[in-house]
């Protein structure tokens, strides 16, 4: 789906520019890619009869495209052949910042803007790949150790497609900006990191004897930081697609 | 701003009745208030000129309103003193869910939908109410100690408003759920815990000597979980709240 040569800037237009400027702002895929790549969870918004709607879901990406499971969007979707406008956001949060004015209070985040239509994955060779991507881009390999889904299944699973049309991401890292007046404050000012880890696998108590943890999950280690956990298997997955 | 008695639970409307029933979905404001006081980053989804934008940003809540720092939104509320539609979305991700067979890999999660009619905060005697408690909310005490906003950067902060009109909560938690006829499968399933910790406070190395860890962060330990942190600092801020 991605056979465009794709540039290495996403187009800057009114809907991705950056508002706000002090935080640093970037339209590179690599950055862009980063962000999306790096998590399980994001929040599409989408309008039905005017009202906006946000609803979490699990995204995945194969290079310029976007998919997600379907929500309530997937009713509106089915009248829509033409698709619909929909803004996919994924934002991790990395620190908490306390200054010395509650003005230059914030968090340290990495958060990624992607515009574009969103149209019903229904072609039935290409949901079949959407489904069988969905876990190997998560857990590589896996796919092919599960039985295969059955019919009732694939139509009970909704999947949406996008490409990306236009994308921005945005950062903010480091520590405390604080006006130079008030440096000398006797105020605790500084930065608390936030982390999402990973805890330890719990198998389910109705595994055969005999089943132990499996190779393809060998990066999911109790302790890892998820964002660094999700970019690898996405590297892996993306090696494996160029292999087959 | 919530003097109307608030029955304990939202209203059940097409807008906000949960669409997939395989997950709890609960109405009652302690569901909604426990997802949403747990984070500090939130999701808006709303829409200019047909075009949706889901914006993160950092929300707080007082009774049934909510607020969040302004964003691109900003420009559109100007011109719209009737108030904008908007849906505020907070999502937990709590583990990964990994099944015998594709159909039922899934994540456990905590999330809350919110749906009301967003309004620039532009008095400013409740402006400077808004920005006192964006510190306070989440680090009970702190405003005290900081100095005032000066009137620029109140002006230069845009605080938006809604009291919540409806709202759904959506919860999965536990083990996995497979089909009864691929349990002996021979495949490893389970659960992989997702948690969102502090990590080691990090002072400004510009701080002045005998600045210590003040007791109003007491709570944020490193280790800690982020989602427990942040429900005891609006505890302590709503008890702080009645005292005054």
């Amino acid at each position: 789906m991605n056979e465009r040569p794709a540039p290495e800037t996403f187009p800057v237009t009114p809907r991705n520019r950056a508002k706000r400027l002090h935080e640093r702002a970037a339209y590179d895929r690599d950055a862009v890619y980063a962000v999306l790549d790096a998590a399980l969870l994001c929040h599409v918004a989408y309008v039905i009869d005017g009202q906006p709607y946000c609803t979490p879901t699990i995204h995945w990406r194969e290079g310029d495209w976007l998919f997600w499971h379907g929500s309530s969007a997937s009713r509106m979707l089915k009248n829509q052949k033409a698709g619909l406008p929909v803004c996919l956001t994924v934002a991790h949060l990395d620190g908490l910042i306390l200054a010395r004015s509650g003005f230059h209070h914030s968090a340290n985040y990495r958060s990624a803007m992607c515009f574009g239509t969103a149209r019903i994955i229904d072609d039935p060779q290409e949901k079949a790949e959407a489904l069988k991507s969905v876990v190997d881009r998560f857990y590589p390999g896996r796919a092919d150790i599960l039985r295969e889904n059955d019919p009732q299944e694939a139509k009970g699973t909704m999947v949406i497609g996008m490409r990306i049309e236009e994308a921005s991401a945005k950062i903010r890292s480091g520590g405390v900006s604080d006006d130079p007046a008030d440096i000398d404050a006797a105020v605790w000012a500084g930065v608390i990191p936030v982390e999402t880890r990973l805890g330890t696998p719990e198998i389910c108590p109705k595994v055969p004897d005999g089943v132990t943890y499996p190779d393809h999950l060998a990066h999911f280690q109790d302790g890892r930081r998820l964002d660094e956990v999700l970019t690898q298997s996405q590297a892996l997955y993306e090696k494996a697609l160029e292999r087959s």
